[in-house]
């Protein structure tokens, strides 16, 4: 029961490369342009029209690029005007709004929902249950974990938004918050059910709500007394530097 | 590839409104109504049948109502026995249970997780990911942010149930708890990652875990001096008080 | 509009019960397993191949079983490689990863997402949106609440994860965090919003964060002077000491 396009429906507006898979009722909209070798799994939806489409009959579709060799899973939905790189990778059930640009070699987990124009560098992971607020940006090699939200309403509400904007190599852990508009240095440590209120300077180890800084990450040893972070040295499943064939 | 009825499944015992548009894949079952001019996206399924139905013969299928001007976006599921008013918003895979009574103009966001014998009033909105208990009741103009939770067991398991009540204008921001049978009043700030454990009287700002009174959002000002709250001077998104055309 | 078998996609290397019942566009894969009298709704996905299914030619998909009187709710995805008891019964949009071993009588609740390689014993339950990571180990009648998260990597990223174990009759509130390799012993009770650090010991009653042992759970009493843990003397909806018929 491999890819039998049972009741694949794809825009003659859109362009699919050369190897691509399309798996069982998944709908392809106008403008959609899909890299070579990408495989697009079950229930997906590719191109949702943004809101106007409801109501302006005059509606243009925004282009939505994604790369070559993506592995896209079922029931994830991308919306018209994204912009994402090579080798992309998303959970189940994955929602990426409008307008966002996201680099390659990206994933975006299971659940995981991320609001309209939000910027991704590369090497970048969600996993599972992000919620990133619109406008939310992200440096390369950042990874957070479930149930962590990153917000852009200080007083909610209201449309005076700053969504927060995260260092290369940072790490932030389950069910953390970062409040609008904070800057999180590189190559911090984010700790479990964090609030994260004020800048934070690179290498910070925060913990605690509201998060106070606990020390340098470089500090952080592991049993052998070798250091942790950057964690760099110690992990290099799907990154660059990685020798795995 | 606008509304193409394609794999569309509608009960001859619902009732459609003029101008209503299904998207493709789409299911209505019995005894559903949905009012004119609405929009049912994608891969929804309205009228999901309750427990019953799997193992009593006899099932009689509760009527389902969604008002006038709905947008009821991909993958959302509402169980039969709603009463929804008009200008209803959805976003993706939001799943209302069975009873709920929903005033008008109300949204319930993306992976949004409304439990049975819910009540919201009027203009009342669920950001994305918010979990209510079932019995949950919202006043009018209610804002509830991401990750956050009304919970209605004190000690599980048990089915002495009693679930949060929130008084008009509030707004409780991301990742906060807010415990059972606690009664929240009109006007107030709930902050992220609070965790409300106590009655909390009108206009009071809540901050922490478990949440202390930290003032009167009266108190609150912008830069310019101005207050931010009651927030209903400062902002009209969809409000009936707008002035958007 | 009962189960009309429309849009069903069963392998011929399937084997199906006798009385399942099918939902509409739901797809059964290869070498699943579906016991007697069970129903899958509709959209499911069971048998879902693991990654190597995208890369390997080779691939031989794992076996799936899913015992008799199963109820699985829609959007449900039950990947490759699990083995899962009687009377299952999931909420909506359910994911359970591959090789994940599940006993009889157990619930995974609407949204949750338990990662691979997850042991459930008897009557265990998730409630909405509970997040297990990789390997988690669940005793029988454990409980869990929305939004909370069992952990695996204390350093993250590594490879060196540990999960959880959480043991007998033990339940965690809503929006709680458990650490990499605690243990939690059997008839705890978890309270909202805490994050648990270190291992806890039987009867324990954690609350806070990071959490604190407030008290032994047999001390808790409901307004009558009846204590109210151990919870096996007063509830009793679908465990195996019911009077329900």
């Amino acid at each position: 029961m491999k890819f039998t396009n049972h009741n694949v429906r794809i825009s003659p507006k859109a362009s699919i490369g050369s190897g691509v898979r399309i798996g069982d009722n998944t709908v392809i909209y106008d403008n959609v342009i899909i890299g070579d070798n990408s495989t697009i799994c079950n229930d997906c939806i590719i191109g949702e029209p943004v809101s106007e489409y409801y109501s302006d009959e005059n509606y243009i579709q925004p282009t939505t690029v994604i790369g070559a060799n993506a592995l896209v899973r079922s029931h994830t939905m991308i919306y018209a005007g994204c912009t994402i790189g090579s080798h992309f990778e998303t959970g189940h059930h994955a929602i990426i709004r409008e307008q966002c640009t996201i680099g390659n070699h990206c994933i975006i987990g299971t659940f995981s929902d991320v609001q309209g124009h939000v910027t991704m560098g590369n090497y970048s992971r969600l996993h599972s249950s992000v919620h990133l607020a619109k406008g939310s940006v992200l440096g390369n090699f950042v990874f957070i974990y479930p149930f962590t939200v990153l917000t852009n309403d200080r007083f909610p509400p209201s449309l005076e938004t700053k969504a927060p904007t995260i260092g290369d190599y940072t790490q932030i852990c389950v069910s953390a918050v970062i409040l609008p508009g904070v800057h999180i240095g590189a190559n911090c440590l984010i700790g479990a059910n964090a609030t994260v209120s004020d800048d934070v300077e690179d290498f910070s180890l925060m913990l605690g709500s509201p998060a106070k800084r606990k020390g340098d990450v470089r500090e952080l040893k592991a049993e052998d007394g070798t250091p942790l972070y950057p964690w760099t040295a110690r992990f290099d499943r799907g990154m660059p530097w990685t020798n795995a064939i």
